[in-house]
């Protein structure tokens, strides 16, 4: 299995993971990077790839949720009033969003010829965190091609820490990036997976909590330099799912969101914009209406909290994953945001 | 001061607090009780008045925000269309809305000749939760007079605990209630006051967290009768604050109530209806058009982070206040609910 | 068939309508009247049952639309939150909400013994106008016993105009109240049935349009008193449908209920609460989980514009229909407000 | 006075409208376009500068509605969050959405050399319509010099029609595009403008309504090639106004749009993405935290429908407009959308 924060003994939660303890656990969903780290560039392209054929065609049930919208995210619009995804959804830095989507127009294009001729255009799906921190992000160091790279290497093992989208970015006052977890769903009816794969960017050093102990408050005066004043961070969470849903209850799960994040010590910053998108693998709309009505199958709602608690624990994880996963990272102006694996060693627990 | 959680050295967060702890911290907040207790009959009712003149006259901003709408709570729908209060906030148990409703709009009546008939009608707000589990609920006990008393003995001095409309309520399987805790906010123009009020019913013994430590699976064993399997509880958070804030300012911070109630180990379960009202005394709109356009001071953007954290640490503290200020009751069918008190005790930080 | 403004030559939109053109015209539906007529009251309740069995114990997919908030409807969180409707739909006073609320929940109680025992407690649904203008409001006139009548009466076949809750309501400067209409959508799998039952109360006789023609302008020196200034009206639509949707469709749907309102002329005042409540009863959501996960059958967004279309139609349909058969009435302090039915004849088109 | 459907005898409601009947009466709004007109390639790009200086560093309040949410629109997010504006509003065909939000970054960072420096990124606005019909959109003939272009000449005098974002635009079946409006509102403290710019791309011929005449269906058999059966349109809003008032009521505002949208005979399709997006001039939000609090001036409730008014007015009027002057253009394969001058005379009313 991966690396992560239960490699030091940590173990968030109550509920079991899957066998990756990542989003693709979740049959069909894969991701994948391209990282640009060169001096004062250290930026990059995610792609999580919700199903593996072609997504426009096959629609999946979605939700979004806005945590806090200091944040540019494109797509939501649609996603929200239709309740489906019909793109791969793209992470990157916040500037670099208008090319990301520009390229991901050209994959969808070129995948989909009835696009623009005998059906109509496409919603597409772009997050973004602000890495200014560590990237010079004026610069707009993504090309097209970054980004149709990061679509084709798409898998299901993929790296997580200071990769991709998550190259520059900083959380806790530490190397933020992609962190990834798993929870598995028993239901008399079957096991269910629910994965997230967050891209963090947000929060102070002195806030951070690890599994309820204020692990900030004990290293914050080993951070240098010090900690910035106002949060300008963001996180995106993509939660994936193979529970049979409908729109209003994955828009229910995916709220649960907050709950893994405020664990892990987030108020929830101003100047944060904290999104979540989610979708589900157990249904696919069809573009063309070949069939209706037709049945989408749902649990019933006093299953829910089964879901609800995946959520919140998966969330807490994939972020600690991606403080855990990250390498210390050297950015724009020479200024470093260290690994927490620099203060955690795999006696953390018993060092309590 | 007031008893509280601190009494056992437990300190949530890290900003200094009001005088009294209390949402009654923030000037013109009063809150009253009638508690019905008789054997099967455990519940009652709590009023909050947001300020001691008429308030269909002289509103406040308001806002609300909805955590998880399984619930039954009303007047949200225009605080949400106008961003203002008119109406004291009465809380009850979930079957009596109706008639504490009907009591508040005939004290609104009779304090305010001028509605239904010089102008139009009023929008009282009424808040719930389900205390079936220690209340013969069905039995739909409390009366106008209760409510009506209950704003007439509105006080800044009042008590937490099995109170009000906290008598028959029930919070991580211990006896829950009403809670209150405030904080300041230094800020360079002057110290403000964030003071949050609760009716805390839900959530699970094993899932309470006590500021990071899981206390729940700690004493889980002794809980008799052992917990529900499913959350039919819900929490109800009064917010009140002196800072001055637009309407949307304000419910941005009020969300934040979802930090500090995640912090207490809720995962927002499904049945549970997890609402929060907020108001600001900063300004006074009047209901007649005396003078337009009028000025509202709201604080910069900058600053509002201050308020966030604020909002998160006092639902925290709130909800273990409700708890540790809640006497042990038994109720319905000789149902007992257990005090947090009988569980931990003074030197709680020490046996850490 | 019953009278409506269909008889008058005035077809609205080019939809067929409903055999009753009526709200009923969806197989299960029935609507019943309490009506108080005595000098200064002028009132009444209206309910609407969504279908003839236990609908706390099978449910349906609903959903709410606020078009503009100055409301005190409840019950509205519960039906965003989980998107079922699980009583009956109670119209009435503005004042009266607390009343009627509890009436209906001793209904539901009285009809569903495990409520508030072996399972929680029930989401009741009132809905209001503010009738002050001919009805004495502050007397508070409705009795429980009147909210059981409207219930225990309901019928497929049920009066429109001055009656139940639409008794004291002015629409227009004229007399409102309770207005029905229906239209047929034919699809290729079947031919289903959207009806609207509208308690209208809002506007200026100078805004009222008859399918396109500013009918209000001609007629408005005709009206005394003359109209008021400002508007404190209110329009509460009931939505109800066969055609199989999620409950994300029905939302959709039922928002274009605005577009209809606004044909009869209204701009949608400030002190107008306009709320939608819509529900299907194609699907039986089970109280208890005795299957899951289970079936929801949804008809293909290609199919939608065609519920759009009849949502629109029906409301402006159903808005004209409470006028021309609503009475001319007299009430509080012999203010009088005359039918539509003296202004306009049976050759209104011819006259064009 | 520019050109628009008041040359043909029709007017639209009762308001009086500003000097030029334009967004551009809102003092400071200027508009500019770049226009894209060879063979297969009609489209373009329309800038909306809602004040003449650096509105990154001088904010507007801002809100936005989705009436139908079924598309592409940017900057959303962040609008409703924070309730502020602080880019120029772009408007382009959909699939050029990433390179025009690439080039408003690229004019946002030479404009604002702070921006990703000593301050955070900036929100882009970029609403679009899909204007496959006459364009072939799969082209993404959009560069980014058009879209500077189109800022740098922006005017407080500008064409209206079948010109920059609007020029492939189809509404009604006819060639839609570029339409403006505008609407006085006389209060006691002063006359207010409140401004509209609409791109228009939505609707079928037979449902075309035009001050509540049904002319689409008078002239339906003429429109060659007969209309779609689907809607794959939209329209995007920009509601420009100098009267002082909160987010909030701004949002309650721009909600009106859908009134005036409805009355020229709208069903707000499935395909359609329906969008506002709204700011007021009269109080600048500085970027940098000069002062806190300070003071934001809000009309009084009370005066609010006449802007409700206003609004509905103003868009009915400018979608008309964007149909009046627009010319017949020909576009891909040949297609040719005639302009709504061809089938309309000066003497419209009198042939009624």
């Amino acid at each position: 299995m991966k690396k992560g924060i239960r490699d030091y003994n940590i173990k968030i939660g109550s509920m079991a993971h899957g066998k990756r303890n990542s989003v693709s656990d979740v049959p069909g969903v894969t991701v994948g990077h391209t990282t640009l780290s060169d001096g004062d560039i250290q930026t990059g392209v995610t792609a999580v790839l919700p199903h593996q054929d072609n997504i426009f065609r096959e629609k999946l049930i979605a939700a979004s949720h806005v945590i806090n919208g200091f944040g540019k995210t494109t797509g939501l619009v649609q996603i929200d009033e239709l309740g489906t995804l019909e793109s791969p959804i793209l992470l990157t830095n916040t500037l670099s969003v208008g090319t990301v989507q520009s390229a991901l127009v050209d994959y969808m294009l070129n995948d989909t010829p009835e696009i623009g001729r005998s059906t109509g255009t496409v919603n597409t799906v772009v997050g973004e965190c602000n890495d200014m921190v560590l990237n010079d992000i004026r610069r707009e160091s993504i090309q097209k091609e970054d980004v149709w790279n990061a679509i084709r290497t798409a898998s299901a093992d993929f790296e997580e820490g200071a990769v991709g989208a998550g190259r520059g970015m900083v959380c806790y006052s530490l190397k933020g990036g992609i962190g990834s977890s798993s929870r598995l769903i028993p239901l008399p009816h079957g096991t269910y997976t629910l994965g997230v794969l967050v891209l963090s960017n947000f929060g102070f050093i002195s806030d951070l909590m690890i599994n309820g102990r204020q692990f900030g408050m004990e290293i914050k005066d080993k951070i240098i330099p010090p900690e910035d004043t106002s949060d300008k961070g963001s996180i995106i969470i993509i939660a994936a799912t193979d529970l049979p849903v409908s729109q209003l209850q994955l828009k229910r799960i995916i709220k649960r969101s907050a709950a893994g994040l405020s664990r892990t010590g987030s108020i929830i910053g101003n100047g944060s914009g904290d999104i979540v998108i989610g979708f589900s693998t157990a249904s696919r709309i069809p573009h063309q209406k070949t069939q209706s009505p037709f049945d989408i199958p749902q649990i019933h709602d006093d299953e829910i909290d089964h879901a609800f608690r995946a959520a919140g624990e998966a969330v807490e994880e994939a972020v600690l994953n991606s403080l855990i996963n990250s390498e210390s990272v050297t950015g724009r102006n020479g200024v470093t945001k260290k690994s927490l694996k620099e203060f955690l060693n795999n006696n953390y627990k018993n060092n309590t």
